[in-house]
């Protein structure tokens, strides 16, 4: 086979790769190998990053339920704002501090730049908290060297350690908090690597970092620049040259312009890493921080505990669109509203033996699901371990086939379709989706059923449904091994009597109906209960050679006998309509 | 500082890590090293895996849009649909062949299980095709064997290699037909390595790849259940495993469960992979397929033709919003709406510096922009490039500083404000957000610019802007080095008439304002052309010390000496307002 894709004719003499620009040399590389085993420190920048790259940022009201919401999912560390950048800000940390909001174990972190008039108003905004990470960035990358700050790299390094300094300093004006520090060389996938582990070294020189007061490196990749593995990479590498390792936090605070931030912290944790700062659902500048929900669930679906609570996503999920006003996509993961959703034939059907298989195994073993190993194709987790229902797991439309149909009759109605059936069935709800296109709901499946195979429901008692209905019916044994079945018929406008005898009520009936002109022949003959107890109803599937034609007939009764009796009479009610070309009611 | 994330209580006993179940021993790997340098063969798959997810999957009339739309950007594979599974599938590829919609450098490609009646049908709907991909599949996972076949790993072979068989065979009814094959043992990532490369080179027995007709090895990642690397990792590994390898082209087809669809497909093909399958934007069943936007510009981004057009991108986004039924994200990669905005006050700094740097150096250069390599800090590409204007980079709201406001008033108005004048009106216009929240619009930012420093325009005469207005202006030189200026004034209510001597005019008027008790000192003066020509105006810029306050006034006019006055004008109007306690025009 030729590849015979073709020029783009798009720009590409304006963009260089990263690799020319920027090389990590490091053969020795051992994250690949590396496999996660616990959670990383995190850190929520939903209050800062997220808020500052909304169409209409948080107003203090909706500032404090996020913030009561990462508290409450159990986040301890949350960048809180930019206090020195923004009064409404500054403004929010005073509330939080004066109001008592912040619970002892969390720490909040305020963002500032190297000057020193808004490192001055950042300690200002912390006065009196119990702790707070002020966290000092500068940017230190070549292009924003050349173009933004005009200087070179003894500028930057300046700039850096004056802004520590002062930090230092300014310490003093607030003897009651416990200040720890972070530094960001901001723009760090655009600088190179030796300088910017010069800029961290010096500055930790500054910060003086020790085993209480570790000082937290952090290693944006502030525009993300190339595939997660050279992050990864140079995340290793940074690991190793920083000085005071022991009492440095790695941190991590990938962008996700190339769509891979996710990868990135995950590679980049792997390479030694010990903090991740991100947004739920990927909040965040421009293509959004990473998703601090992606990396949770990553973790939970590993039996790794995430320390984070997503057991009522949902919840997450709507206070996050209403703080942010931004809604999180369909395909969001583990929390969009499509992720646990089969519409495919193949993928349903699969789910469904996969539920039947976990059914069977914790009914073998005397325990709840619940406390099985979670086990069924094409879901990856438990919906309800993150409290969603099962509700959304199966949706047909025409695309989908068997397994879908019969999950959602069994789901919602009980009905526990024979395979041949479920194929015969699918294939009526199939000629209906083929030519309307659409979703068809469980309830729409139900009707179709209804209309298909038994008489007309409640709410429709005048729909008078196929040529036969049975009105009443008695059956008599002599123990001889036969039985007499006696019935009163509806045929057409009619009512007969009539009478049958055979080894048992099916038999008996068809030789009834062999007298109506019918010549049928049982094939298969499958009935189960619809719940537990003793009034519960019974459903009866019969499949039927009628004529020249092979069909099922579905019954419901209270009575098992009966049950069966009027599963026949659905099959022939079938096969008359089909004979009759009296289509209407199929499918429609 | 103490890590104090506690356990969540999630049931993390359900759930085992990916490495304890399937272990990929390559210590020896080689894609970490790995760097792209030239884009991969591209199948879409939007008609079959995107279009079986949908809610609402695409009619007729909607699947030939979408057709379209692949062919138009280069895609020369096109997965079309699964037409054995479904009577829309199957008529689509009937259209499309008897309706001669498919180029001849474009191969179209039909899904197909491994069952006879299924690749009868199959080989139906190709008939007069100049050429298709049959793509053959079962499942292999381990889960899929245990629950959803119950059969074991012979049985999984048999039904691959009957499957292929049966394809063979029924090759003979298309024989006008140039027919290739891809086999995909699907669940891969839920399969053992071992296990899924003995299927995939006994399905090579029967198929017979030759170099005219290299076979498709598709290895889906159906559920993504680890880390990327370990995705690339299994990829290295089947890649020196297959046999016919030369032969063989090695594809990727991974779906985003975790999040790292995009960074599975980038490894996998660092790894040895010839070929990524996935979907415009990342549609497909459940968290979506890799989204081959994301993937297709993160190359061009490198300088690596991608070999698809997306020089129109809003263009592609709209197409497939209405094939879908399913809107792109805002922060969805390259594509979203605010993925290329910056409201962050230093990246919008920033920003604006690399486009005044860009300029700067087209014009040293006499190239236009559009010819210089792309160097603006937070855009890692420029939106022209993908069809986007401007309009949406820079964006404002509370958490913008001056540089968003400053790129606004010169993108809009050409004005180019000095420094110090951005950081007083960026605080004229935060004080605004912060008082109300939301966005502000270019519009808003130039109509409080106008409240702030200039006469009432055009559309609201009515308003009296200030305690003075300049109502005309003459000067007079004697060539001595010293001007006299005579003016008409407004001065509240009243008219005046006035004159000043001094080294200028400014000079000259400082006097006159002098003698209305104002105690002027002049600091700073800049003056541009708002356009070229002759008949240009001009904006003058003045600080000035007024009393104890130093502030800036602005000055718009077609006479480059009328506009410094007016900018005094401005900056006492300011000034008095302040003093008067007047502040219902500040920033209202």
């Amino acid at each position: 086979m030729k590849n015979t894709q073709q020029p783009s004719g798009m720009p590409i003499h304006r963009y260089r790769s990263y690799s020319e620009q920027f090389a990590t040399e490091l053969p020795d590389r051992t994250w690949p190998s590396k496999v996660i085993t616990k959670a990383p420190m995190w850190c929520a920048v939903d209050l800062r990053d997220g808020n500052q790259a909304l169409i209409d940022p948080m107003s203090p009201e909706r500032k404090r339920i996020m913030f009561e919401l990462l508290v409450k999912m159990g986040y301890k560390q949350i960048e809180v704002g930019f206090p020195s950048a923004s009064q409404t800000d500054f403004d929010f940390v005073r509330m939080l501090i004066e109001e008592g909001l912040i619970p002892d174990d969390v720490v909040i972190q305020v963002l500032t730049q190297a000057r020193e008039e808004l490192i001055a108003r950042t300690f200002e905004s912390i006065k009196g908290a119990k702790q707070a990470i002020v966290h000092l960035y500068n940017s230190t990358s070549i292009l924003q060297r050349d173009v933004v700050f005009r200087t070179d790299k003894a500028g930057v390094i300046d700039i850096a350690l004056q802004g520590a300094r002062w930090c230092k300093q300014y310490e003093a004006t607030v003897p009651g908090t416990v200040v720890y520090y972070e530094y960001s060389p901001e723009s760090y996938t655009g600088t190179e690597l030796e300088f910017a582990v010069e800029v961290c070294n010096r500055v930790l020189e500054v910060l003086q970092p020790t085993p209480e007061r570790k000082v937290i490196i952090n290693l944006p990749s502030t525009v993300e620049m190339a595939t997660p593995n050279v992050y990864a990479d140079s995340i290793e590498w940074m690991s190793r040259h920083l000085d005071h390792r022991e009492n440095v936090i790695v941190s991590l605070h990938p962008h996700n312009d190339r769509g891979t931030a996710v990868a990135a912290a995950e590679l980049g944790y792997q390479a030694g890493a010990d903090r991740i700062e991100g947004c739920l659902f990927g909040n965040g500048e421009r293509t959004g921080n990473v998703d601090l929900v992606a990396l949770g669930i990553n973790l939970f679906t590993q039996g790794i505990d995430p320390e984070i609570d997503f057991s009522d996503l949902d919840e997450v999920r709507r206070t996050a669109e209403y703080c942010n006003q931004l809604r999180v996509h369909e395909r969001s993961p583990w929390a969009g509203d499509l992720v646990y959703t089969a519409f495919s034939g193949s993928h349903q059907d699969a789910i469904k033996k996969g539920f039947e298989a976990m059914d069977a195994e914790a009914a073998r073993r005397g325990v709840p699901v619940s406390e099985l190993e979670w086990a069924v194709p094409y879901l990856p987790v438990d919906p309800k371990d993150l409290g969603r229902g099962y509700e959304a797991v199966v949706r047909v439309n025409s695309q989908s086939g068997k397994g879908g149909v019969a999950y959602l009759l069994k789901a919602d109605h009980a009905l526990d379709l024979p395979r041949r059936l479920q194929i015969e069935f699918s294939g009526v709800v199939q000629a209906k989706t083929d030519a309307e296109g659409g979703e068809v709901t469980s309830e729409e499946i139900w009707e179709i059923f209804q209309d298909e195979y038994l008489p007309a429901p409640a709410h429709r008692p005048d729909d008078k449904w196929g040529r036969y209905e049975l009105l009443s019916t008695r059956t008599a044994s002599d123990m001889s091994g036969s039985v007499q079945l006696d019935v009163r018929l509806r045929v057409g406008d009619e009512v007969e009597e009539a009478r049958g005898v055979g080894n048992g009520p099916i038999a008996a009936f068809l030789e009834i109906m062999a007298e109506q002109g019918h010549d049928l022949k049982l094939y298969d003959y499958v009935e189960h209960t619809l719940s537990e107890g003793g009034d519960a109803l019974a459903a009866a599937y019969v499949e039927l050679q009628v004529g020249d034609k092979r069909l099922w007939g579905v019954g419901i009764d209270g009575d098992i006998s009966t049950a069966s009796l009027k599963a026949v009479v659905s099959a022939v009610n079938r096969a008359v309509r089909t004979e009759a070309g009296d289509r209407q009611l199929v499918g429609a």
